[in-house]
């Protein structure tokens, strides 16, 4: 119960720190006769490394997926599924001028008062090297919901500091987004987005903004009524990655300036005899449970907190001192990187409600 | 794992529909030897009732607390303490017209696609009359956090619709929220919501708005480094609530319009010798896990779904109707009530996290 | 996670003290529309209550269940089941001699050292009749697996101290088993047993012996390989009752004299060509999973540790005194009684891994 | 909850198939600060390990761990822990003569109607080399109960058979049972033990036995009162090891043969002030907690399923066949490997227990 471990019935426990000796996961509660392969996995990680372009961080993670157990054949055996990669460049020593000092706005601080004791070279758990093991699980949780639902997950770049985007929902696609190494579908925005960042790796600094994400083929009846309503789901998912600072859900926070008359979401018949919502303000749950049209929520992430700028801070004695630039690598803006992330716990969140659906109501 | 549980080691339960026979929880993993009496349950039920004021339903809520085990002479025995509070006025006839109709925008349609049966009479499950027993259950765990750090928490109403409230956090009391019948302890944007309350009321129709919590002498090192990050817990504890649509914690969705060098919270060393952040963007929260700071969150809620005007949706047979001016009981606008339920969740979260940490880290 | 939950998908918790105000369980994640009544519950209350006859306590519960919610028109809706039965003499005064006192292989040191408090008013939590809740739970459990797989559950008293019975498990009927006063389903054992029982009313004494327990239409599949195995879950829940002190399943210790060439369980086709096993020493489970073979279990249960017998022990100052007969109800020999909560807990224990397997293998 | 984790609060998650590429495990919860080097796992490791006498089998381990995250500096971060040892000889083609066969008594036919797939080459999951991860896990669950309460758990073979020993548990050792390569300490039934596994390996076929347990300097308080008795929990734990068939507390199932008053352990004032009992027919657990006096148990094991004979089974085509002689390990006992894995099993058990205890308790 110590936080590592996502998920009620599609289980996935994360461990590493970025400087020990590896980074992965185990999937357990995983169904049978799943086919997998390492490359699919090393696919997706891919999106979620650095160095990918321009606008990233420009160290080159280049992740071999090995997976260790729970497959046999190419099938998954139902069995604990546990795939890692290796850490590669662990020179601890380059981190020794940090050992004792908190960075500002990182987990420095809190790790120490928490467990007297933190892993300074690097971010250790803290860093977004954890999230790798992550993206890894999901793959097969994406592969689980596409297979019984033709679900896709498509998230993407909706907004940098002030550089607001233009999507059309209808007619997204994942190649869309892809398209821009910005991962933002509106290629104006996109461009201005690129410059931006660019400034700000020339300057030190770094900025955020927000990765919105759409659900198309979501399933019917997923989440749980009181405690674990999907969107309460989703947004524990979405504020367990680092540097996240807020959650909407379809109509999020814009939706409070309207009246319940405005807000609701009308029933009717559509053309195939189904029933559905003309507007979607409920963002594709309802009580709780999804009600079968899209799923929308947007997560805020606060510009990263590693600048090559000079700080004040205080020491682990507690003394005040200047941390000088901080060194390694400088990632001005995450978000183009937090995509498959997002898109990866919202999979694990739907893989997972699945089972448990399936498990109570067959 | 069906969803009605809250906690890993302070774990809730929560049970109750509506017009069932009664609402309640049962709460395991209570320290024991804490003082509680039925009354004291019952003054922090008040605030969640209806019929407190001209701005909540009229329908009178007097809620009578039954203590059934866990206690001997007026404290807990560390055994699964039962609560609970009989439901009233049961008369599901009240609500036969509604027994095959969709109301938009609520779960019925959801519900009956889950589980193929339902609770027609009034919200079932789904009715807000169960967070009565999340608000029982937190009354203990504000005791727990009370006692052990000296911890206040303190929601108020922080807008309505577009009226901001201008709040001094610093000076914020509970006496000053619960003057206001708005809960908003800003005098002048109080009696703005309460005018547009009122005039939504006359109408039949219904704002939403959001909900601000300040934790005060919050507790260090509470949260867990991964997916239990405190902030990914709070998130998922409100939005477990009713009606809500996003969640901010710290800088929220504001914070993303700053650059890395503007958002980071610089560390010094306060005057008694502890360290402390000059300012708190962070909310309180740094790597997932709490600093001693105020964890501040903000919580959105929808214009209620119920509303007295006439409204097209399908009943389920999926065949287009209209759904008369809906009965009974109409809340025009329910932060002043979700004001206590927030405090309960994150009440709740905060004395999980205080247990699970004494577990691992002594 | 203090212990009061059973199950992880069928998911029962108990709460109540034998001198609190109720004693009940909160059913959570059990599958819609299943029809049930309180007089269904009630008719497996009465073969666990004291009272039913002359080898039993004389004390005469009659237990009126409560079924407060999680249903509707007298189906289960998937919603948190609350059951209960209030407790009728609640007159603590008659215990106050024993406030202060340790009674011999009792809980109420153990329960002293560890919470610093306890129920000192009969037994509290530790009492039997805790057990009442776990019977009311199952009364669904068994309902449930009945209905998908024909499933019947048989425990009877297969020995009181040294009088062994003689059973054919082939044509085992709940009616043989309970047209015996001792559940005993040989009637030339069961009467020596009742003339033993009767000896050690009269003598103040108590005795044990063994329960053993059928599981006839056993549905194939059910455990989870590793930790989770059937019968280490069955272990678990069995041992998990009042006066346990031992478990086996199939063979269990006898089959330890045996080589493996003796001891193998031979495959061979059935004649509905199906594949059955030859002999079932195996008890049914194989590697941890049923393989549709009846489950065979015992369980030991010490001599009740009430005697009213005049008895040396210590107080609550660690004083050595001599404690008096003790008085109140005394159950010269729990067996008879424990039957339904032994199949109480191997039914909890069955649907619950029926609703795992069908989440993970459909 | 696919039953691939042990423990509440320390969470030990395994993965691995015999045939797969590795096999190890995943801690979570474990405290910080503890310092642990590979080398004190690898030592356990070979006690677990087959080729170390000639009453074992002849294949060697020699497993080399891998601690990959959640250390630093050779302590404990209170992060994940993974650990692991790599399959060597992962020849899959010496099993394809069994690939459509169901050995007798193993697991080849309840996991292929489980899952639809299974790992034939070797036992895959069901193999017990997967307790080799439990055994790892433990070592760190043993220096905590060392650490904390100078906790001592020493396991060894008590019966193999009918070849009964006598061990004085007053003066056991460690050293005492490894002295002897059946892991009995009693030097004359040790001899009898390994002559009649000698004359079964010469067979071909097998024998099982008990394996017994004494917890000198038990904690008190450890254990919940209803489900998660403390000896419930250690019957699951002992019960999900191979090949176990029974489990014990303290009187077992010959406790069955006294009456109460014979059974009842007497409190009384030792020498140091503190209390204690006479007897230990509880076998240092009441009501569900640890009393602190030794705790006491006894495993049965069945003779292992595995045997060099011809033997009727079917094909998972449903056809009836004579299976050969089964190739490759043969352990005629796996008594003396079973030591270490019990005490595994117990070591898990009381740390997650302390851990529970100290979260609600303090």
């Amino acid at each position: 119960m110590s936080g590592n471990t996502y998920g009620q019935l599609f289980r996935v426990t994360t461990f590493g720190e970025s400087h020990g000796g590896a980074v992965g996961c185990v999937i357990d509660g995983c169904p049978p006769k799943i086919e997998i392969t390492p490359e699919e996995i090393e696919a997706d990680l891919k999106r979620r490394a650095t160095g990918q372009s321009k606008v990233t961080s420009e160290r080159k993670e280049e992740d071999r997926v090995e997976i260790l157990s729970g497959t046999f054949e190419g099938q998954t055996l139902g069995t604990p599924i546990m795939m890692m990669v290796r850490n590669k460049d662990q020179k601890s020593e380059d981190y020794t001028y940090l050992k004792d000092k908190y960075r500002p706005s990182h987990s420095d601080f809190t790790y120490d008062k928490k467990y007297g004791i933190r892993a300074w070279a690097g971010g250790g758990r803290a860093s977004a090297r954890e999230t790798t093991a992550r993206v890894m699980a999901a793959v097969i949780a994406k592969k689980i919901l596409k297979e019984q639902f033709g679900t896709e997950i498509l998230a993407y770049v909706s907004r940098v500091k002030d550089i607001e985007s233009n999507v059309d929902l209808e007619n997204l696609t994942k190649d869309k987004i892809e398209e821009s190494i910005m991962r933002c579908p509106d290629p104006v925005a996109s461009e201005k987005m690129v410059d931006l960042v660019t400034k700000m790796k020339e300057e030190g600094d770094s900025v955020g903004g927000t990765v919105s994400l759409v659900v198309k083929n979501s399933p019917i009846g997923l989440g749980e009524p009181v405690f674990d309503k999907l969107e309460a789901d989703l947004a524990k998912a979405c504020l367990s990655l680092p540097a996240t600072k807020g959650f909407e859900i379809g109509s999020g926070f814009s939706g409070t300036f309207l009246t319940g008359k405005e807000h609701n979401d009308e029933f009717y018949k559509k053309e195939d005899g189904t029933v559905g919502t003309k507007t979607n303000r409920s963002g594709g749950i309802q009580g709780g449970i999804s009600n079968g049209e899209d799923i929308l929520l947007t997560v805020a992430f606060k510009p990263t907190s590693t600048i090559k700028k000079n700080q004040k801070t205080v020491n682990d004695k507690g003394e005040e001192i200047e941390i000088e630039n901080i060194r390694g690598r400088h990632d001005p803006c995450v978000l183009p990187r937090a995509v498959p992330i997002v898109e990866a716990m919202v999979a694990l969140t739907l893989a997972d409600h699945f089972l448990r659906q399936r498990a109570q109501n067959g």
